[in-house]
């Protein structure tokens, strides 16, 4: 059985855990809400779903920032690999949409 | 051609997007240095590295926040499930590690 102070502790640690997922949930809120803009600009102007050149720039940034804040890079490069994603199968959803008006 | 109003305000959105990366990164980092001190005291008292009754708290917790968030749910189970693995394999090395002390 774990005693209590150690209990206590992983409480605490839980409950701080809890409250980054709460704040990463809201930033992804965010950014989803930034790129369906970006997806809506791109429909209105005839701009492709998947921009390689940002892709690239924004992967290289990605790792810099993993680097330097200590986390996984690989990690962090599939997790944004899903983000973006689901941002270009977005994109694309919307301008067949727009497209069909 | 974008015309210059519209190739701003892509320019400023994915400025936006930009800044919202850093953040999560930054997160994750939190996140990250939270899970190894819970490494550390599971390693410490022998608790299980995987503790399956937390797991799925976490995961019907992200469920609802990315639902009341209006984040895709199944991308957000995904995102927390390369995380969740990561903790999961950082923990297991953790041990090993002070096991062979």
């Amino acid at each position: 059985m774990i005693e209590s102070a150690a209990s206590a502790e992983l409480a605490a640690l839980r409950a701080q855990i809890d409250d980054v997922d709460g704040r990463l949930v809201d930033l992804l809120a965010e950014r989803f809400a930034c790129t369906a803009q970006v997806g809506r600009l791109k429909a209105q102007h005839g701009l492709a779903a998947v921009d390689p050149a940002r892709e690239r720039a924004q992967a290289a940034r990605i790792d810099a920032l993993a680097r330097a804040a200590g986390v996984d890079q690989e990690l962090a490069a599939r997790l944004f690999r899903l983000i973006l994603e689901k941002v270009v199968q977005d994109h694309r959803a919307l301008r067949a949409e727009l497209g069909a008006q």
